[in-house]
């Protein structure tokens, strides 16, 4: 009995990359068998539940839980454009993001829509590519408003890179004067307390502990 | 205005590899809102139509087509084994194989099995994934069984991988003593005319055609 040798077999038959995401993508275009839609800010979206379930633990909750009501062919979503909306669905079927049509510093704009709305519908892995392409924009003009983002939605990454950021004089004043320092200030003051923790010199640090251990 | 470097992201934020495959793998499972169910050599299985019709034009046919029959909850499955059409859904959903139970040998013969139910539904990477399989399988007892499947499922890959192997005298003296082998002289005598227009030599063959010429 004489068998061919193993590392001959890709002469012959070439397998292509997984074609998962590209099905559910097409999937998503063609509407097949869509059985409920959203309606966003004015504009509306059909998408099929089993996926949409299958992605999001909100989804599913929403739409499979106990509380669904069996009427709900048409949601409405409060509080979101309708970009960001379709965004999220491209990602939920293909696991990746639409091409940005919004270039340079809008992209970390589209990034903290678009990580607010995986936050809500829990879809951890498009939070934190949102969060990882925040962390590449951080500077003096996006700082505060990223910080406050970080505090609001628990993006432990995104908030050590800003503090991180924030650990150089120049950065903190950079920051001090830009718009949204006022909010970041009023919304999140903790965060305004552990960076200073972190700007006091061990020194002081441990002086600081002394007294308050007093 | 400081930018950090793009580079020194990776330290906060560390993004998981695509978990698409593993929810829909998960779904399956759960069998949270399934809409069809088929039964199989006695046993029932039970599926999300959108994600079977994104996945095989066969299935999006008979689910989503013009002939689809609304009191289609329960589809009939004639002429394959409940463990293949199992192993069809793992694959539609994960686009991954199920861990195979089989062994050795028996790895061809589920390959084999899972080819036509590949072909059946025409999921197309499923298909090239079996032939690659039995490709590496390829040996006297299997190849006559092989190039009758290649021949009746369009197995290019494979059928070119078969004759390769037969062209060593020795392989086509073993598979001519193979329990197949009739099966293959009385199924497809058309691919054993191919072979031995292969096996003969060139002199022979400008010969046959001056003679077939005249």
């Amino acid at each position: 009995m004489r068998e061919f040798k193993g590392q001959e077999n890709g002469r012959f038959v070439q397998v292509p990359p997984s074609d998962l995401h590209r099905h559910l993508g097409d999937l998503l275009q063609s509407a097949d068998g869509t059985d409920v839609t959203f309606q966003v800010d004015g504009k509306t979206f059909s998408a099929h539940q089993s996926v949409l379930a299958a992605r999001s633990p909100v989804f599913k909750a929403q739409l499979f839980g106990p509380m669904k009501d069996s009427s709900d062919d048409l949601i409405m979503v409060d509080d979101m454009e309708a970009d960001v909306f379709g965004s999220l669905l491209h990602f939920i079927y293909t696991d990746s993001l639409p091409q940005m049509s919004r270039e340079g510093d809008n992209e970390g704009v589209a990034a903290s829509h678009l990580l607010v709305a995986a936050d809500r519908y829990d879809v951890q892995r498009l939070k934190l590519i949102c969060e990882e392409k925040l962390c590449s924009h951080i500077d003096t003009d996006t700082v505060a408003t990223s910080l406050v983002l970080a505090e609001q939605h628990s993006c432990h990454g995104l908030k050590e890179a800003c503090l991180q950021f924030l650990v150089s004089p120049s950065s903190l004043e950079g920051m001090k004067v830009s718009d949204a320092y006022v909010h970041l200030k009023s919304s999140c003051p903790s965060v305004l307390k552990e960076l200073i923790a972190r700007l006091l010199p061990a020194e002081l640090k441990a002086a600081k502990d002394i007294v308050m251990a007093i």
